[in-house]
């Protein structure tokens, strides 16, 4: 029988981001999370940029990247991304203030579909990010001192 | 009319590179470049792990962009990211060096595709990417002492 | 310097379904058409399921894709699929009635990203398409006496 | 404990086959069947065209979903679809005879990768289908009298 999940959406998070070296390196700052949710904001800095003076694709994607697995594990069972599918719209250049949001549109039994929208401070929409995720039986354990 | 690019693919590629901070903070080593081909290898710093210890979706998808990015410039013309699709097979940890090499599966007037894969050193697929990149007709500029 | 389209979305769409065989063999029923924008539904026959007696992935994709290309085709100017994503969700038996809704997330001076959604009566997702456009400069000759 | 397969690759794609009305429809001959791998070719008719009287994309998808299904399922378990992403790269009219071949790429331990190419008589890429399949414990069962 599966084990309940013992952790809760923040927890989850948080035992996530404790040891997230490269949401780290990227500055992604959490805004809100919540059961299948994530909203998350970062800055574009110089390290991030192309040949072509504006933001990596590897970097947008990232950041999306990580809003998706931070929503997708709050039900507390370690979780992965199984495919992407992302689309750019607009770039952004170093400086701009960037904002994340990940959506559940479907969560089955095991598998669930996952919308991210990146936009700058406009609103304007800079990609738009689709994730198919895969939950494993795993339970996520709160950080020790958590 | 159609102005002709007057830009090798390897004088394309250093262009690129040499302005490309992320790819230089990946610490990408480019293997080989020709028209429409890009292959190049990085190692898995800790830097580039996510919260469970394992290379982060994004820093995978951006060696692969970054060879996709190289590969459809080669032709001098710059040419952007429209969509992508990647699937991840398996997962790579700090000290692991992975091989990236973008191949180009149709180019028309104006759209191509490319595929993508990242290999282990033991040559397992850790991902497959799929590009669909459009071609403008701004041409690349060589490096001015390049 | 480009033509002005002469056509309404409606007559875009009129056109474009007087020859379109698969659309009329699918049974595809239009309910609403406006700039960007496409509404439909069929109901789910026979002839649609798969070897599992649920309907076909290609049977559901070929209505998003028909919504999509009503959706992207209402400027005037012929428009192309250049790549698709779709994620599927729930599946759909004979008899059943599919509502298939065309939204457009993006439209910069070539290139779109549009997102379909098919629904079951219950308003249950069957599956999230996403796909890209390229809008040639041809523009779409209205039906000679239409 | 899971229980073993007990059917064969050919078996697996002739149950499927007797009870596909859609691949039936669109007159799918199967080449060739092997564990993880399907080859089967088609005929563009009157009733797969779209307005613009090239084959509908969803005919394309439809036979590459087919080949997809088929070669996912050789293994004998009840397998499905989660996500696709499709790429046109030229078209096809009526009367053309269209190649589709399904390889698997990857095959892990309940998702798997695999790609499929429909090609025209000149070998020329039409389209290029990646698929991720979900792989269930369901066993699929010889036809009675098969």
């Amino acid at each position: 029988m599966k084990e309940e999940a013992r952790i809760s959406p923040q927890q989850a998070v948080a035992k996530m981001l404790a040891h997230d070296r490269f949401s780290e390196w990227m500055g992604l700052e959490i805004d809100k999370v919540e059961l299948g949710y994530c909203k998350l904001h970062f800055t574009v800095k110089e390290d991030m940029l192309n040949g072509f003076s504006i933001i990596h694709g590897g970097a947008l994607f990232a950041a999306s990247d990580s809003a998706f697995a931070f929503a997708c594990n709050t039900y507390g069972y370690l979780t992965v991304a199984l495919e992407v599918s992302i689309s750019f719209t607009r770039s952004a250049t170093a400086g701009e203030l960037i904002t994340v949001e990940a959506k559940e549109i479907h969560m089955g039994n095991k598998t669930g579909i996952y919308e991210i929208r990146a936009n700058n401070e406009k609103g304007e929409l800079l990609s738009l990010f689709k994730g198919t995720a895969y939950r494993t039986s795993k339970l996520i354990e709160p950080l020790s001192d958590g």
